[in-house]
């Protein structure tokens, strides 16, 4: 999520054709796909008064403002997200996850989490949080939400480098994919941590 | 919030110096010194297991960067938070507030509002979470949590442009000041809203 292009907004959702050249998208458009269909599943749920779920913005270390020209930042960079991608509220409850994209065709490589990432999330468990990961597993044309507590456990004691789409598919729930809400991952918070 | 000096890091306390010098700070520094007090309370109930608080990234737009620099952000400047400083889970519940500062000696400005953070609060509310303002009045020497519900509906009715020190004392709730935390706002949450 570093590479962004000149000009777009950082926590903006990408531009809509972004959507339609996706079977020429880089590895990296097709990850920065998936965040815009999450941000647009968002302002689905909070149009129909479902839930608030934002997406953080990018945290920018700022070097240099020119304030000659009205407060212009002129040298900058971008830090490490030191929490998740998302969060929000859900029926009054906390909800933090993140969403992540792979091209691997057998497994989730654990290298794409960070580990305060996972102290982030480890946290939001213990204050009574819902935690999760969002995984879009391109070879199989499927999103899998994954409890945070099973991908943390596995991160921390690490039996493999990364996690088995086999593995993913016993423990995690499909999310169902449409037009709008394109990832409706609400109706599995409640089968998963409301029931 | 805009006027970041140089070097400092967005979203991050301000140097520890700035508390010493309080009494030469210019109002600005002293909303910054504020900011820097509610960080340090919240990294106080995290390092406690208390509860999970965090200061949103200021959103940035960034127009330029400049990859032969290892993506140095060249041109970019602020935008205007849609949403609230902070928000975080407490006991499992979704926690979302703003601390504001004024220097007025009897009231408390609906223009440091923007309407989008009106509009964010009750959005936080309607789908059940923990809304509220904390509110420092420097000519008091106190700051106050008040209900998000009843700034919004002030701010919406508008029966005056600023809320009197008075009606403050009287609907909100006095925070307790102490070295460490701060700002003791975790006991209120308890007692205004999960009671």
């Amino acid at each position: 999520m570093i590479n962004y292009p000149g000009g777009i907004k950082v926590n903006a959702p990408a531009p809509k054709e972004k959507k339609e050249k996706k079977h020429i998208e880089s590895a990296a458009n097709r990850g920065m796909g998936f965040e815009t269909d999450i941000n647009d599943t968002n302002a689905y749920y909070l149009e129909k008064g479902l839930a608030l779920i934002y997406k953080r913005p990018t945290p920018i270390n700022i070097v240099k403002v020119d304030y000659t020209k009205g407060a212009k930042i002129t040298h900058a960079y971008f830090e490490h997200q030191s929490t998740t991608d998302y969060n929000g509220v859900y029926k009054g409850h906390y909800v933090d996850f993140e969403a992540k994209s792979t091209q691997s065709k057998t497994s989730f490589p654990l290298s794409n989490i960070a580990p305060q990432q996972i102290e982030h999330l480890r946290n939001v468990k213990k204050h009574g949080g819902i935690a999760f990961f969002l995984i879009n597993c391109y070879a199989l044309g499927e999103v899998y939400m994954l409890d945070a507590e099973f991908v943390c456990d596995f991160y921390e004691e690490k039996p493999r480098k990364s996690i088995p789409f086999s593995l993913i598919k016993e423990k995690g729930h499909l999310v169902k994919e449409a037009y709008r809400p394109r990832f409706d991952y609400l109706p599995l918070i409640d089968e998963v941590f409301l029931k």
